[in-house]
């Protein structure tokens, strides 16, 4: 259960950055399982292809996902700068925070 | 020549984002190209395939650059931030100068 929760939080995260490298397609059947909390089974019915097809091309999208953040590293980078940000606070006045904040807020 | 290094200058800096989306041939060709400034006679020689084969390639290189700007916008989003770092430069001490200057190494 616990492990389901772990992998769910873990591509809706990389989904975040990513989304826009994927088909139409992909995009739906992700967000259907991923957002919808649809079963496979749902979604084979309601798109009308198999439950193999839907099986496959979430695999598919979760590799895509995990190959994308191997090779540009971006939920990464953001953990890195955010970790900076944070010990950043410490050393400026209200002004400096806010502009602090629309940092944090671009990515 | 103007147009030729902005042309140039552009590419260089969406590959310096992009480079890991691309394949080992894609990647070869083009530092060829942009990189050692080879001509595209001097790289089909060099590869033993023909001028438009390397013309196509290159095309393509580009083609796939501008579109990953276009859907995830690193270069954007990084001078987008870069020019907050600078406004926040103005509200900081010394040790707090050295924190954005990490941030800013980081892309």
């Amino acid at each position: 259960m616990e492990e389901k929760l772990n992998k769910k939080n873990h591509y809706n995260m990389l989904y975040s950055y990513y989304q826009n490298l994927l088909t139409e397609k992909q995009k739906e059947v992700f967000e259907n399982y991923y957002f919808e909390d649809y079963s496979i089974s749902e979604i084979s019915e309601c798109l009308d292809v198999s439950r193999n097809a839907v099986w496959d091309l979430l695999k598919k999208v979760e590799i895509n996902l995990d190959n994308y953040e191997k090779k540009l590293r971006l939920h990464q980078k953001n953990v890195d700068r955010n970790l900076q940000l944070e010990l950043l606070k410490k050393y400026v006045n209200d002004k400096g925070l806010q502009i602090i904040e629309k940092i944090e807020e671009m990515e």
